[in-house]
């Protein structure tokens, strides 16, 4: 059989969405996810692999000896050396310590894009003096992500305390009528505090990403239009 | 064809579960109904119909004058002239105005009983200054009963503030992923404060029920044995 | 029985979250509606209700003759004399006239608090041409509201085709399994564009608020902290 | 990177909500169960870690030798030097034997904070004898736990014998249309028998904590507001 | 446009499965019950409708005088004048009042049939005695039809008092996360009485139908092959 | 405020997919869909208009008296002068007669595109005689659409006996767990005969427009390439 | 810790229900398994034990040589010496080989009963003519069970085609939208054919129970209200 | 025990629906599958084991050595010597690269039967240009078969580009709300493009049978009747 090419990197997302191309790692086979990343760094973007588990994550940190592989939150990166500081003031909070993987795939990918944001774990509403002593930091954030699993309160609370954007990311932290994730999710999207945006359950990586969006916009005009990534 | 005796009431209901048959209004007859609230009325308990539709409702209580029918709670019910004050302090919350319907029938349904709960409307946790400000009213209550719909986040935040039993209500309010009150529902049953206990959808008579079978035992231990509810 | 106040309005939401309390319209009764409205107007904030029915709507506009009630979209609104004119591109998108009311809803909401979106009705992608002779319009927009039901692709290649925040507003236009718009909720949340952030079914206002927290943010950075909203 | 403090213990949880912060261990690293369990003891509090699997599970057993593990019901706990046996009879009741796992759950969290549970389990309604047998037990309950799978009819009948309060646990136990617990979870939820309550599937732990929220407001009434804990 | 002929009865169902085709009445149109009534008379067959609403179901009870239509149980049945009287116990047990017009579905379509069932109202579990006192009767049935909304706790109760055949019918009373029925009907697929078999929500019918075929069996093997139905 | 096309139709559908914009009516208003219909008109396209409800479909009669209004199937209809006979025989089966309004708007669609289709209505497998004695009209067609509802076994019959394209088109007749129309969706999708093929709940028209990009397909090619469509 | 005495049997269910207490297997531990068959082997029961897996059914097997474990339908049992053949013809059809473990588990229970059950394997609707040039075999059956997966069309057709009972068992081959067999039970739960019975998925077990309860009734009719099973 | 043959091969299913039975993989033991393929190869017809999983599926290629395996679309297939090559022109278009497996079993199948598909990877609508520059190849495409996960997007794009028929084969690539590939079936079955039909979620094979039936049609016709596959 003739040998067919299994992989087509969108390779001016970049210019177009203000984030290159990244790759979604679960189900892909090694020798697929070498060809994305060859693909990808030939065209100078940074690399950024999610969802990768643990035997093929291995294989592809020794291929690639400079990335990074996180195998608790099944990141795999490679910066790019163009990478800038970019302004912004994110916050990314948990509402528990098991929340973290989701929390830290937000993080990784907003770092790779040039963006240093704050994690503010274990802050959930069956505590709420925890987050209220954090109230100044939220209302000073230009975004906030807002991680929780169980009853997906958090973002509630925080929405109702801030002005600034919320990305509510549910996690499928939690059993039984958690139902996976989707009791966060549903709870985050009826969210009686007006004005919270939702993504896929445990799409750090998604929120990260959003909020890339709305950052690139916002320095995209302050700054002259200057493309926000490195190229 | 002969006729079938199609009411078959319960009237030890109040000696052995500490309060009398109730009447599940939705679905039956007037004849039904009518036939019911005289067999209870005969066995001396109090009358209740819960989730009883404004048609049926109006002929009952032209039909019992001595009753009390609530439109807006789908409430009907006769006092028993026995009735007595009750102890205990028991507190409904409810996250906005739009639960209230389900908080009156808590709220008639402990009434009837003998019980005097204090209602606390439209404390949702989007304005959580509402709620903390009644931080100590929750924390003296014998039972709190908490009421909300959209993201049911409500019995979560108080479930943090104090060491109260709560019963927590989920409601239909909300729409699309609300999906008619399940998400609000799935939400208080996984709350991350613990050792919150909840009811069906709307079901602030179930509610009131439960917090009556907590102050019988109570009563019951402290009073010496003595009955509850009138006979 | 003593008459229980069942509003609670939260006055000072508008300092805290940049947009004052607005109503949900649905399942209170013209008594809760006139007296939110009542309490909202001493505080000099603009009165939006959403969710607001013909019956109930009627009334309401008759006792505020200098409000809009549209039937269409279900909103009623009164216009605060301080509003101002705000900067921020925000453009509206539908998948099929089907979808309007929705649309309907975000506009007014951001006309409320001081914006001009403007709405490209119809564009839906079995006809991917109409989306694409777009595609200077939604490159130069600083946020987009993409509305659709049934298999609710649109945000999907309007992300693709952008770097802005797409907002993506699933609708319950369908039948089957659409499933009273989950169908089209599920598939917005699972983009394969990177960055879409999803608000509940029919949800234009939660959409335009997402908005407003955005540009607010933007704004009130750039114009040194001067809040947005007409106080 | 920044070692960033993952675990942020709710150490004051004891004196507001009647017992200390638990450990949730599901998802939980070593390290992060390892640090909660120091921070918990540091504030003398008894310990208890629920749903930690094998792995983990022996490795903190090893590091906390006084504490005991449970394979079968995967709590790890250990006692509070301070611990006091509080008056209270609550009875767990099981439908089947495979239930039990879940009723160890609540039996371990009870006994931690000093009370003594019986355990009556395999008395499922399909035998029906083998309840009303012990209905005088029942009966004189101060809190009864009803923990059943499959079609979760046990609190349905137990509600009907008795007045004492009722909490339902529904299990997982059952396969295909039981849903993992749903069913029986969902059945509980509509309960012809009046003021039943239900915690999540298989949440032993949180019946415990409902329960013990419950007989605290009732000693530290009749204790003169003792705590109920060990300080 | 040619006519078409829009029913087509199956007119030997009778001889093939011991019982003639009986009309599905929701969703037909007037014209299309006549037609259908008109062919199954011809063939001496008895008629039966099930699911017919008050118009329609009016309009054929004036076309067809000699025929019953009930509203109560959207029933409409013409007798057979050779309808003979069958042996056979069938026992129908209901658990509330509400569940009746399912119950009465069942009986008026095993009447048709020649058969006498006894009907048992009002006998659910939260009133355990109401059925305990029945458990002769129980016994001594050929086949139980227990029908029971809410919980669906009735046939698990009944299946392990007896050893005869229950067919359980799930109704939709309840509200909420009764889920319209599908949670008595999830409770009874999980019985943990064995040998409980289930019709779909509100099937009174179906049961009939089912305990015909038993009893069928039954008796042509005793009456020497001798039909059931009368031809 | 500025008046916005709310319409805006896809006019040069049929020469890129080989039938023309077709409306669909739910949720659109009489101005809407008076607006749609002019524009198609003006491009001398045949007009459908699908789920139609009978207000407004009865006004569309009124101001297009030249088309047809089906009330039954919802269908509102004007055949274009130049429409041809194309060949293809299509068969339309039916399970049963409540089956007939999708079976009808799939009709109407083919016919207005130059098809004619034969109905086998009411030929569901409970009387498998009924669908063997057609055998060789199944086996003859150049395509099956298969309309059911209930469990939807007709297409997987069909599907063995013959060689034909199937289109399964599930119904939403049925109750209780006939969800609505899902479980025959999903059975005709886990059909185990191979190479059925479905569409949405009640989707007749779905089907048709499947049925001629088949057939279009087909025609194109032996007839030149010559559009099956009336231009 | 005290030593809680967890199987409890139901030792006189033979007589009450007319087969012994039979041992779910999954999620019990090898003790539990081995005490139950323990108390059942002193009450001269056949021991039957469902849904055992590997692990724990070898070391039973190994406890207990008398007995046979079939890995490939997870059913450990030991006949009764005193077992007697017993009239009646029972028929098991299954869709396709995979479904051939649930049909094996129906087999297993009725010849411990002192059935004989004839199984005819492998006949789906996919190719008809192997369903009915069995029909004179199905027609003669006193029992039919239907077990198949996917669509679940299996006992629709087999109802049409005979007078006899048929017990449908839904299994869970398939995948994707079959839903582990919700898809295949829906569909048997909406049968067009009348009087189809339905078990829980993959319950082939319960299906025999079925079937024996209604053999039972028959056979102890004719024979004198003699026991069926061996005491 | 009596030995039951458990295979029974459909074996005139070619000559009735234009391709031999093919073996269903999953659940099937070693044993079964190796006494189907040898009923099948008696019969001269070509081998296909789909689903086949990895153990099983090296033991059967073991004895079977001119078969392929193929382990990452579980996939094993025999050839047939007489096959031919038929015209017809098939696209398979995949929305990622991780929907490759599904595609592979589409296309095996398809060239087992004689058809020479195209494949046309990783073509999404995140990156539209990439399906827009193919835009011809799927315009000349005479069945085009759309595999993909997530949001299921792709076929309404290909649907509104082509006249051609479009087989949408939903696949469970996504996590979360994907629902397991349930968020793109739906989507699919509510494109907004008309005439798009569905498959099972991951069934490639079912696409390509309904390819091979609409092409056999057309072939049939124009090549005299003559059968597609080889005999």
């Amino acid at each position: 059989m003739k040998k067919i090419k299994e992989v087509n990197c969108d390779l001016n997302r970049n210019s177009r969405c203000g984030f290159p191309e990244f790759i979604y790692g679960e189900g892909k086979t090694f020798e697929q996810i070498k060809l994305a990343i060859c693909e990808i760094r030939k065209n100078n973007d940074p690399v950024l692999v999610t969802r990768l588990d643990r035997n093929v994550g291995k294989k592809i940190k020794k291929l690639f000896p400079d990335g990074i592989y996180d195998e608790y939150s099944r990141v795999f990166f490679i910066k790019s050396k163009k990478a800038r500081n970019n302004p912004g003031k994110i916050t990314i909070v948990t509402g528990g310590t098991t929340d973290l993987p989701v929390a830290y795939e937000a993080k990784y990918t907003l770092e790779l894009c040039g963006f240093s944001p704050t994690l503010l774990p274990d802050s959930g509403v069956a505590g709420i003096h925890r987050l209220l002593e954090n109230t100044e930091i939220l209302q000073n954030s230009d975004i906030i992500i807002a991680v929780a699993g169980m009853e997906g309160a958090l973002p509630s609370v925080i929405g109702g305390l801030t002005a600034s954007p919320v990305i509510a990311v549910p996690t499928n932290v939690g059993y039984g009528s958690s139902l996976g994730g989707l009791t966060a999710m549903f709870a985050m999207l009826n969210s009686c505090a007006n004005g919270i945006t939702v993504v896929n359950i445990n799409n750090g990586f998604g929120a990260a990403c959003a909020a890339i969006r709305m950052l690139n916009r916002y320095l995209s005009n302050r700054l002259s239009k200057s493309p926000l990534l490195p190229k």
